[in-house]
């Protein structure tokens, strides 16, 4: 079979901005979490079903990354969590300099975690660092089980992966053997977690882990003397 | 609610070398698609579905993009058609460039339509003119019905809108009337044709549609007296 190769692109460099973001970030002991997907894998029924598990204990922000619209930041906002939007007019990931302008309009020292939800996409977002803890994927059961075969890259620096709307496998021809078997060939640390934001069910393991990605942010700010 | 807007990033002009691949093929008489859609929409099941319903009156090849793998393009050639894939190493669209490169391993003289498989994305295939005759985007039910409002280009620059996977309609929240009307008032001259590409449902008016796009191409040949 014919195949060509394009060559990856170079790509500008933004760590430097990134770095300045992950020390406020360290020294405030806020955890930030930049949150990649498809358009319409549950992004944002995601970080609603993560507010609601966590909110009693943790202080939460949210940073909207869209190419247009500010509809998912009002969802936020509605549930009573400070959210600012970011709309990339075009670009199809975020960049460490607009997460240091919307993290300018949040109150970094009343928060614990942030939650960015960057642009529906499955390849810009993996090559942009903003100075977060942790890159987080979902993939939804509608979308395939052989995603990790042509979006590699995505798996192999998430930390975890999300599968969003399990409630619809019976729906789908989605190999759920399959998909683990494969993205853990691809990232073999990567923690799979099988949930439905919208139902609720799954989200307790999911939360339990970014709770300890969390404590560990925070012990680190306290024991360098720089938390309040 | 805090809005920033990171202003449209300047891009790289192919205009030129995919005016070079339209006057070939309009001088061969070939139709070629623009088919663009998110990871997991599915193009690849619409491509087969329209094969199936256009492959005893059209000679038809397929050139599938994808960040990495041949799954789709060995999935087209399963079927007894000529597909070329190409691999963009990381790049989240195609330009014209390569689809000059995968058209030159096609024999454009026997053939009547390409259909170009684009990179799963909603964003980045929408910059780049690959000497198209049309653009067609498809949205799947699962991803819902929000995504005009997020990603307003895709739909105005597609000639037709594909409303894939509407056997899932009754699992899913999804709203066709206000989704046909966001698309309306985004691109009103756009057609919506639902279909379920998997069980094989609406292909028909979509087969129809392109059928008469295919015959425009095929009549201009034919009266320039470019065609054998």
């Amino acid at each position: 079979m014919a195949t060509i190769n394009m060559g990856k692109p170079i790509l500008d460099k933004n760590d430097r901005l990134a770095a300045e973001n992950r020390a406020a970030f360290d020294a405030a002991g806020v955890f930030v979490l930049d949150l990649m997907a498809s358009p319409g894998a549950g992004k944002t029924s995601t970080i609603l079903a993560t507010i609601a598990a966590l909110r009693e204990r943790y202080r939460i922000a949210v940073i909207e990354g869209d190419v247009a619209s500010k509809v998912d930041a009002e969802k936020i906002k509605a549930h009573g969590i400070p959210a600012v939007q970011i709309n990339t007019g075009g670009a199809c990931h975020l960049e460490a300099d607009v997460i240091a302008r919307a993290v300018g309009q949040l109150d970094l020292d009343g928060l614990d975690l942030i939650i960015v939800e960057n642009v529906g996409n499955l390849i810009c977002p993996t090559e942009f660092y903003l100075g977060e803890h942790a890159k987080v994927m979902i993939l939804s059961v509608p979308e395939g089980h052989d995603k990790p075969y042509k979006y590699p890259q995505i798996f192999q620096i998430s930390e975890a992966v999300i599968l969003n709307k399990i409630d619809t496998l019976p729906v789908f021809d989605f190999n759920e053997d399959e998909f683990r078997s494969v993205v853990s060939s691809l990232n073999p640390t990567a923690e799979v977690f099988a949930l439905s934001a919208t139902a609720g069910t799954g989200v307790a393991p999911w939360a339990a882990w970014l709770a300890g990605r969390i404590e560990d942010v925070r012990a680190a700010a306290l024991s360098s003397g720089g938390l309040k």
